[in-house]
């Protein structure tokens, strides 16, 4: 089990209050039991090769420059690189990748350094690649709405530089003011929006990527339709730099919405949260752009700890529905309608409806802020899963059975996209209590057909788990696809594929 | 160039009025100029062994049975196959399989057989593996929207099993009621309902395929998220069954539209029609599902040759801007005044908005009987591109200066998906005017950063012009990938991949 973010919608700052098991990073090579591949080391003679190709100012040995991006997102765990890279264009990159192919030299790319399954940093002594200055904005076509941009492009920065058009990122997550795109693509990030735009696989139409040989391969279409072979930029989606570097990305992207509607409800039993989920869909269909699902414990916490008031008082389920349409009046309407309708046949008990921003982000907050507030209480053991929407609630009671009295279960999280965090409270951290949750809740997914990785990828803390959510041949068909990709291993060792037994 | 079919959203039947450039089918491996590889031939201990596996009733070596599996579509071209099984489980597909590899027999996935660049036929003798005995939907979960199926349902099947329920395939083609959603998924089929609902490769959650060597690939995943290593059903998406043979898919299915209005726009100009779609975009957001362009030389023939009124007069360009809501009264609202506020602004100069199933279906005529017009006119030089939608136009007009008097260049297509239906009429077909039509349009798609093949795929058809589309590194990955996939190269042999050079 490890700790996982959650999206944050409003950039409240809990990084001061923000826990971890270790209040000093420990090394992810001993927490995760990780041994050095046999790469070479850097040498003298690789710095002067690296400065020959960016200059002195963009490569870096410094401890004071390099420790920070050896730090995981939770400052829990770290990694050992010496040298940070910090190329400017994909040829820059493919000459890198080139010389370390040749030397055996392994790089772990990093962009905003926002993961939280261990992908973004290095495990021993990798050289970091970052793509921080690869942030240009290319080209905008506000007739297909269609973005090209360099891989290390804020996301947040994106989606202010379309919201001037008239346009957003299809994609939303909390680290989106220093998450970079090419990191998002690389994790197939997911986030709230999904259920509205769908996945990156979806709404990403091009990529380009450096592969470990140095070869660029120009993905970058930037046709919605584009029916000319494999489509080899999915495999690039979602494999964490172990594939090669996106370097640049061509993203479709909707038009900003003219209003955006939110309501909370509350619900006294489960089948009344996958009811309103139905109904939401039936009557809401277009404008239905969020659909979050809290359970008691989890408000209770936010009220309790963050003195956060909850409008519509206590009851064991709470869900969160946003809406965002291109007509005000129209979905003020849906949502009125629907609201009263639900609330008319008992499925909901009671529910409010927010109209000015004070009051969205008020109600945000509910659900925002639960990591935040769980922390206050003890150890947060956290996690991720895609799971059928209808075992939430049975997935929280049966691991509330499986952990007793060591542990609160709480489940909280995307409805809309069947995507759980599911997170077990206690005082404080002890490897017994974990040993009741591992491998507990992976088999419990994997029975289920559920993902043991919904939105977060694998990176080094989850790779022994794959076997959960795949088969052995299917891991195997991926270790082959590395191997073409990167016969030698050098991009993002120890993270993604499990060791072959 | 060759013959490609367009959506008919109607069923017309137009079969018999259909010409094709010769009236009787060409051997494909003659037009195409193709070498038979170095396959086994069937002998009569294999098919003993096929119906060891399959019982007598699904082994059909008969011509009578085993011809129309031989034809295209269009029946303009045939393959040589001599043998047809029809297995109704992944079981006996990996059976069949695994002994096909093993003996080096060439195999031809083939679902409804509707494709149109050839890749669903044999070219020589490979033996056509026919997935319409497996058509079991398996489940459909009416809180998620998930489907699941066997590759053989008919996709009409399936949509009219969801409308039952309120939901809807996420994908329709001309070819609802032959094609299987096996072979939609491996040829990636696009159709007009992309710009609402985005491509197979964002509504298809997971695939079960069969691989060359009989191993039994279990994508299926039925979960939106889904971060577990490399996502390789993305590689059977589209592969158009060179990877494996899809034998189930989970898709993502949205709920059925209460409402759907339908608006034919007459416009002046080429810059009208940008600022249509652009409007249409800003105004319509959430309700719009179509958005068709076509030019006055295909609309006139439509008029002209099938006696169809048009509403709204002469006009260089027409559009068709289709909505889909869960509102009557909103989407009827919306469309008004979106309606009259591009008519205000003068970017359209005439509309007719279409309110019961007989106006639609008129309008609609005037678009999906364009193919069927033309034809009527003499040959016709049928291609789908994808190329961005400002240069539609100057497509047109530079393919017209091209060709000079001896042909007339029409365009139209699914603007909203940049994919342009350019055709060439001329009296009769002549190798000159073909040699003056390609590869000048594929040339020119190239600068343009577009598709040679927008949505229907390589097939033998197409599989020479990739590289106008794809750098030959990327091919050359491509080559890598199917060689891990299917190491003998047993799986729809002279499809998809060019011959190396």
């Amino acid at each position: 089990m490890f700790l996982l973010s959650c999206r944050l919608l409003l950039k409240t700052t809990i990084k001061s209050q923000r826990r971890c098991y270790s209040q000093q990073p420990e090394l992810a090579s001993k927490r995760y039991n990780l041994t050095r591949g046999n790469y070479a080391s850097i040498r003298g003679s690789d710095i002067n090769f690296f400065q020959s190709i960016l200059g002195q100012t963009r490569v870096f040995t410094e401890e004071c420059d390099v420790d920070g991006h050896n730090l995981d997102w939770y400052k829990a765990v770290k990694g050992s690189g010496k040298l940070l890279l910090k190329p400017k264009t994909a040829e820059e990159v493919s000459a890198i990748l080139t010389y370390c192919n040749d030397t055996k030299l392994a790089v772990t790319p990093q962009g905003g350094n926002t993961g939280v399954s261990g992908g973004a940093i290095p495990v021993f002594d990798e050289i970091i690649l970052s793509t921080s200055q690869m942030n240009k904005i290319i080209s905008f076509d506000e007739i297909s709405g269609v973005l090209v941009c360099e891989a290390g492009c804020i996301l947040d920065t994106l989606n202010e530089y379309l919201m001037e058009k008239n346009f957003i990122m299809p994609l939303d997550l909390g680290s989106k003011g220093s998450c970079n795109i090419g990191g998002n693509v690389s994790t197939n990030a997911g986030g709230l929006r999904v259920i509205r735009y769908g996945s990156l696989h979806g709404t990403v139409l091009g990529v380009e990527a450096v592969l470990a040989n140095g070869t660029i391969m120009d993905c970058l279409s930037l046709m919605k339709k584009d029916n000319t072979g494999y489509d080899l930029k999915h495999l690039l989606i979602g494999s964490e730099g172990t594939l090669g570097v996106v370097t640049k990305v061509a993203i479709q992207c909707p038009v900003k919405p003219k209003s955006v509607q939110l309501a909370l409800f509350g619900i006294s039993n489960f089948s009344g949260v996958l009811e309103t989920f139905k109904q939401a869909k039936q009557n809401l269909g277009e404008i239905l752009s969020a659909c979050e699902y809290m359970d008691q414990t989890a408000i209770e916490s936010v009220v309790r700890n963050l003195n956060i008031r909850n409008p519509i008082g206590d009851f064991p389920f709470y869900m969160i529905i946003e809406t965002s349409g291109s007509n005000e009046q129209h979905d003020e309407e849906k949502l009125n309608t629907f609201l009263e309708k639900i609330m008319a046949d008992g499925v909901v008990q009671d529910g409010t409806v927010a109209s000015d921003y004070t009051q969205i982000r008020s109600i945000w907050e509910l659900r925002e802020r639960i990591i935040e507030a769980q922390l206050l209480d003890g150890f947060v053991y956290l996690s991720d899963f895609s799971v059928p929407v209808n075992s939430f609630d049975r997935f929280v009671h049966d691991v509330q059975n499986q952990v007793g009295d060591s542990g609160t279960v709480t489940g909280f999280g995307h409805l809309g996209d069947s995507n759980i965090h599911l997170h077990v409270i206690s005082k404080e951290y002890t490897p017994e209590l974990l040993s009741k949750i591992e491998p507990f809740v992976y088999e419990w997914t994997s029975k289920k057909r559920g993902s043991v990785s919904a939105e977060h990828g694998l990176g080094f803390k989850k790779k022994d788990y794959l076997s959960y959510s795949k088969s052995e041949s299917v891991i195997d068909l991926m270790r082959n696809v590395k191997s073409i990709f990167d016969p030698n291993h050098i991009l993002n060792p120890y993270k993604v594929l499990p060791d072959k037994k």
